[in-house]
């Protein structure tokens, strides 16, 4: 059956702690929108009690019964590969797989964290100079996100993480991929200085999160020449985003990439295309009510 | 969460060569009437290349990737069994299963094949004698009506099979059941004289079928002081209910038991109550496209 002949879709996020997930919430609506019935179910590895390791056998469950796709997250993004027929450029390069679609019973992965940061930074900070970026975090989200940095022509991105070894395995990688220079890793202790002659930094660590308050780095090293992107998105306005705009940066928060990915996984698994005007409205409202039950719970 | 506070389900059918049927249809066009996003997937042991045993696997698996229930047919119906965690009444005495709903982690099973041709009966065939009544076919779809005439009042059931065996076995397990002299098995050449003395016929094998086209028992049988009552309902008119309703019989297709079951399955899934009515009028249309479909194709 041709997909765009098709009403009705069933698909699934895999991963640990999954609960407050607002994908449910964003693909559902949207088809909602579209007529569509549409379902999506969380599959949390810690209710199962089952190992990270069983992703294997959950994607092939759920193309067996009958899923037309599935997005997959931490820690199952990379053991999800060797279970997948094929994957999607993206994926391939990044070595991590966040939506797995089913095709005539073939599994092929991609990567909507890249596609899906890439669109809401061009959307949001068009025409801002790339040529030094600084980023925080090389964990999977910062490999994702400098992955579509350097795809959107950032000259350089350094790299700087608490874990040195992984910020330097980070930057080896991104070399290898998109050429010698193009990245680079530092320690922390030099934050000062390539922050100073810095265009722009992305910030791609749990900082600022509710259950992680603060800010990644000394608010005195921001300077108004700076643009400030945020991976966060729970709140949308993360402590590092208001001392930002305080000091006059361009900012950018986190909601537009939780938008873009999962309208990239929408695309995906329909063969339909988006409102992401729409679902950006939809994440407002829902990171809000996030953010009001965690109070009350508080 | 509890049922009635939900208003997405998502439901399936394990079961061989089940591409033609009609569940999904009966299911989700109920479902889309009172506003629910409803999926009712096909998971056909065929098409998935794998043995009638591993109908454990599917239900584990189901479970864990948030169905809310499954219907079971042939050939699982049985085998399923053993992979539960609880059995309803009338699934126990029948020992099969065509219902699996899944609550709080448990898989309960239940057979709505009983309820549902009671209820069809009760409905089309009100205030009939009950006294001897006379089935034919002995096979899984014979037991849960032979279960259901004899909850229905049913003094004697004649149970008549090809397989004597057969016959025997299950007019043993009715005894058991329902206690002594309810049920007797009679050979095939019997079969003028138990139709004599019947008030009623139900008929039990696929005869009559698209695919097994042609009577069960030979016309000059048919008296008019006799109702029949018929399981087969594609096509809805078989050639059973057409020369019994010339004779003057009261008869009742198929259609009832197939909408009954489908209902009772969706009360069980939903917590809802189905409009078995609607359905009813659905699956006129429903056996009606069949019946086109098979002839373009022939």
């Amino acid at each position: 059956m041709a997909k765009d002949t098709k009403d009705s879709y069933l698909v699934g996020l895999i991963g640990s702690g999954i609960g407050p997930s607002l994908s449910p919430a964003l693909h559902e609506r949207e088809a909602a929108r579209q007529g569509l019935r549409y379902l999506y179910r969380l599959i949390d590895i810690d209710t199962l009690g089952v190992p990270p390791e069983a992703v294997g056998d959950l994607v092939r469950s759920a193309r067996d019964l009958g899923f037309d796709g599935l997005n997959i997250t931490h820690p199952c993004k990379q053991l999800v590969i060797e279970h997948l027929d094929e994957l999607a450029p993206q994926a391939e390069a990044l070595g991590a797989v966040n939506t797995v679609v089913f095709e005539d019973g073939r599994a092929v992965g991609h990567n909507t964290d890249v596609t899906g940061f890439a669109a809401s930074f061009a959307r949001g900070l068009p025409d801002v100079p790339l040529e030094r970026v600084v980023q925080l975090g090389a964990g999977g989200a910062g490999a994702a996100v400098a992955h579509a940095m350097l795809t959107l022509g950032a000259e350089r991105v350094t790299v700087v993480d608490a874990l040195g070894e992984r910020a330097a395995d980070l930057a080896g990688a991104l070399n290898r991929h998109f050429g010698a220079g193009r990245a680079a890793a530092a320690a922390p202790d030099r934050l000062a200085r390539v922050v100073g002659a810095a265009d722009g930094i992305v910030h791609a660590t749990p900082t600022g999160m509710a259950a992680h308050p603060g800010l990644p780095l000394a608010a005195e090293l921001l300077h108004p020449r700076l643009w400030v992107a945020e991976v966060v998105y729970r709140p949308l306005e993360t402590e590092l985003l208001r001392t930002a705009r305080a000091v006059g940066c361009a900012a950018l928060d986190g909601g537009g990439m939780a938008v873009f990915q999962a309208a990239d996984a929408f695309r995906l698994f329909t063969g339909r295309e988006p409102d992401a005007a729409r679902m950006l409205a939809d994440i407002e409202g829902l990171a809000g009510e996030v953010e009001s039950s965690v109070g009350k719970a508080a």
